[in-house]
């Protein structure tokens, strides 16, 4: 994520960083080319077909509409993903409030804290795809063999149950207890799902063709309505236009897929780390450091 | 469910599917020609009464919102329904870590389990209007029984409440683990309600009539318009509109229907492969292989 | 409720059930007629003003928004209507798991079915305004005395929290079984009063004016825009605004008000008969059968 | 709130109850002579700079765009406010069932609900700055003394937890029950508090401004552009566009303060004797009668 | 916050205060300007290539739509901040509720208010980045060791836990009374988790790059629109285009950081006061006053 303070006026017009531009320059360029051919061709050469402006307009409304339809669901899924981390980083600091009720301070209020921390790096390893077992394995030693089931997270909350068990059969934790921990565990592991499920099912496959055909058709008839109505801006506006819609589109497929190690994706090793101070405070040990941005960029 | 790495550019003009293109191809067709004729029959015949470009205008902005409408209605149909699946997922997980607190190992979690991935299959059945009742009853032997009931997934969760009321008489059971499996249970049986209100409730029918219509009307009006405004481009233009517009309704048209086995259907399958993956290493048994997509698709 | 296959395409195009255009078909001539007056006045007559097409679209743009709006807010109620049916459903269908789990076999469970069963054909009655006495008393026999209540269904579920109380002061009911239903309880009323807070709190009155209003004026002045933008398609396109701003429109109406008994109503008679379903089933009884759509037309 | 039957056409088109016209009529007149004076001057006296209509489309649709997006935003403040109400309507009923089965019949559940039907006096009154503590004293005659504290409704509840901490020390009220009514009183809380965000938190003041000025100068333009583009319709096209924009905007006004005993304001006075009726018919005493519309409106 | 009453016509026009007007007054100058002198090289000195105005509509809709988008995303972010310390309010309150039922008055209830009204000053001071540990310090003593942790108001919350776990150690707390509170602080800590994300997690950086960019692009090429299409109106049409865009772009700037200490930024020193005011009253505690508007802003 990138992480900036407002910028000047100048810096937002010039920034590279973040921007999608260095993605679309080659189509940008081909655009304003084509349109310049078109003219050039038109006025030298051969009277091409002329479309009217209104005409294009008949399909620019429908193109918007797909755009910001796109736009809005790989928003919608970029901010649900960080609505559900935001969330898991809540639950983490209620587990540690309620280990320290319903547990007290001992090895297993420590041994759930530090599983919890551990589940945490399994998490952000399932959904990014990297290796996340050594940051897991410095907090919960079970790690690497919950790293070996098909879904190690889940693992990782399965343990915790455990230690939940053994200390209820040993009579340290009391049904009440019992069952507010385990909604709490319920309530990570729903978040837990949600991200799987982000992860998992993308927007349908269909709207990427629909938005991107249509972004191609729009934009190879519309030079033959610029010759007329946009003259020696022909090219400018064509670009103009090519920036807007390929932008958007560009925009939406970071955002579509909130947990890639991208530009616009989640800072999730951020998140972790908060999670890991979370459950050293919660034990009273040295929490570490926060995450800082790197050249403006939090992984 | 059509799961593809994001493809080339080329890839993505030509990729055929989950492409709507081949089912209205015929309708493209069909517009373009008909553009063509009324130009040339306007040309070469007789005049023909024209319309302006904004006329059209008029009504596509209106056209514009009956399609976005539609859309956005089916496509949150689609995610809901995928949502309540994940919701079935983490439940699945949190029963398994649920039973391991509160009933233990033994012969009643591993029927409660059982049960559970019986009635997925069941739920899968009565939503895809499929046969599962075998997949069922290899997991929970009372399938095919609760398969002969009004509504199977339903029977299916009775019988496991009456496994834990069994429990509780027995005593292995304490009052706070009857109620948390409880909630979980009907946490189960609201997102299974879900799942059957958007089979059973579709967007009303009234909504395809108008947006239908109006597109055939749109569409017969649109090349007198386009004589004067995109001339040669008529038939280029008429055939992109009709992409636009009834390749959006298509699509609609399948979002809708998010259980049915289409290519951007939801991969019921693949998700029940899911739940039965978290009974399994619930029970510490040697969980299936997750299904793979076929030919890029996801059943 | 209109429950169809998807129609062939001349089905669709054909089909007047569910469709509103008999409702409107009156202004759709009534305007298309006008719209050939002016036109024949024009030409023929005298000159009338004109009015320029894109002068039409600065409040066609506007009207557009205020339709869509509408829309929106009329589908939200309905599909909210829709949701919380659903709920009832499955709080039905809970409620027959848990009095199992909580209070066995035995007279004290029927009585609260049968109560259920009860409380759902008086809120149906109460929803849409018809004598569902009869229907209730056949499940509880003291329907009849609910009815006289000012809220009858509320006095259904205050009925079955006697039984409850009696059931604990009898020490057949734990404490967390009387919680555990008593939650219960309190959802169905949530979902009760979120249908009532529907069916007493329309779409302010003034938005119906807005539009309706906004509609007429658009769609006379349009003429005075045809006529030299649509020449001799003008009662054409004149008649295919109409149908699309007052179909809308009419759409609107019918599911701003989602308990009424019409075409695109919600079918409560049906979803009454599933709660019967989930009640008989959960007493072990042989269910009734479930309501099929005559002509289509699910009640 | 403003109750009527589906009015018919006639009665729709003239009437003016509910109806913002009378409120801006005075601008509607004034930009319709102002647009005449513009025609008139450029006719007769001297030619006036004309704008093209398109011109005024580019910020058109960003006006419409305001107006729609502060309609929503003010819609939907007064739909959440309906909702907290509805919840509150729905928990007085739970609070009716759940003190039988928790307190059973006696003077503490007595006192519990007269002091709900007190709260939500003092809750209206607080809402819309009426002084209602008679109408709260008729049932809890404390209310006077809550009155005279900051927040006089959450008086009344803390006063409701009193009576509950009271029973609970009698031995007459288990464990279970204190949690239940707890949570009871905290939903309660919670739906007022989000009366109160409504009541004190409108949509920024910013959009106000930005919104009505946006719609004066567009008004002042339009004219120069109706000149050539709607020739004598300019006064009725200018007085159109002005009964939309400004009209949409009155609507607004009044919707984002949903408590104001406005024509289009919430029914705070009916659901008020709503809760009364629960009350009443909870303790089994004769309810009041429901409050009907005076004029067609309900207050 | 701005408070004011709904101002008059006259005021509503002129007010500076909320207004973005001295904010992007330069930039709407500068456009004016600009358009001024294009007119005028166009006219007098030489002819520039003109661009038509419909052409400009083509990305006027695009633009339209970011702007639209990143308002809504803007203002749903302002809305949800608002919400969340509602939330905050409310649970105050019930935490004074409950402490009375579970705990009774006492040392310990005072500690946990007095903890409670400390963490609201210390979450303030963490949003907005300003020195709150004295007005923290003011309700509970440790606050300045809260603030010295990472996250000082989590640290806080801790500290209530203890209190908790030590009266629950000493017998003063039941079990389910254990289980209410620590609910209570879950969902403090969730609401105050919300509010972190939003401060962490603002609206991506490209979509600011987006805007902005597009924004100038039309502002640059509208002039060459609007010499033919606006003629001496040019400049106006110009400016009130430039306030429309970068007005919008204001208001989203600042409502994308509801937290910080702008005119519409939420009122965070008067919410915090409302929390004080309610654990006062909890505790019989002479309340201070509630926090009044200086000049018409409520810090």
């Amino acid at each position: 994520m990138i992480v900036r303070d407002t910028p000047s006026l100048i810096q937002l017009l010039l920034v590279m960083q973040g921007s999608i531009v260095p993605r679309i320059a080659g189509r940008i360029m081909a655009f304003a080319l084509f349109a310049l051919g078109v003219l050039l061709v038109d006025r030298h050469i051969v009277a091409l077909p002329h479309v009217s402006i209104p005409a294009m307009g008949v399909f620019g409304v429908a193109l918007s509409l797909f755009l910001g339809f796109r736009n809005n669901a790989a928003y919608d899924r970029w901010w649900e993903a960080r609505k559900l981390w935001g969330q898991l980083i809540a639950d983490a600091r209620s587990l540690g409030r309620e280990t320290q009720l319903f547990l007290g301070a001992g090895p297993a209020r420590a041994a759930v804290m530090e599983g919890l921390a551990g589940f945490a790096h399994l998490h952000r390893g399932w959904l990014r795809g990297t290796d996340a077992i050594a940051a897991a394995a410095a907090w919960d030693p079970a790690a690497p063999d919950h790293a070996s089931r098909r879904n190690p997270p889940d693992a990782a909350l399965r343990a915790i149950a455990a230690v939940l068990r053994a200390e209820a059969e040993a009579g340290r934790l009391s049904d009440m207890g019992q069952r507010a921990l385990a909604e709490r565990l319920s309530g990570i592991a729903l978040a837990q799902a949600g991200c799987e499920r982000l992860a998992s099912a993308p927007i349908p496959f269909v709207y990427s063709l629909l938005v991107l055909r249509t972004s191609y058709l729009y934009c190879l008839i519309l030079p033959f309505a610029l010759i007329e109505n946009a003259g020696g801006f022909a090219p400018a506006v064509a670009a103009a236009v090519a920036y807007v819609f390929f932008g958007l589109n560009a925009v939406s497929d970071e955002l579509e897929h909130p947990f890639r190690d991208a530009a616009n994706g989640l800072p999730l090793d951020a998140m972790c780390r908060v999670i890991e101070i979370a459950a050293a405070e919660a034990l009273g040990r040295e929490p570490p450091e926060p995450l800082r941005p790197v050249d403006g960029v939090l992984s």
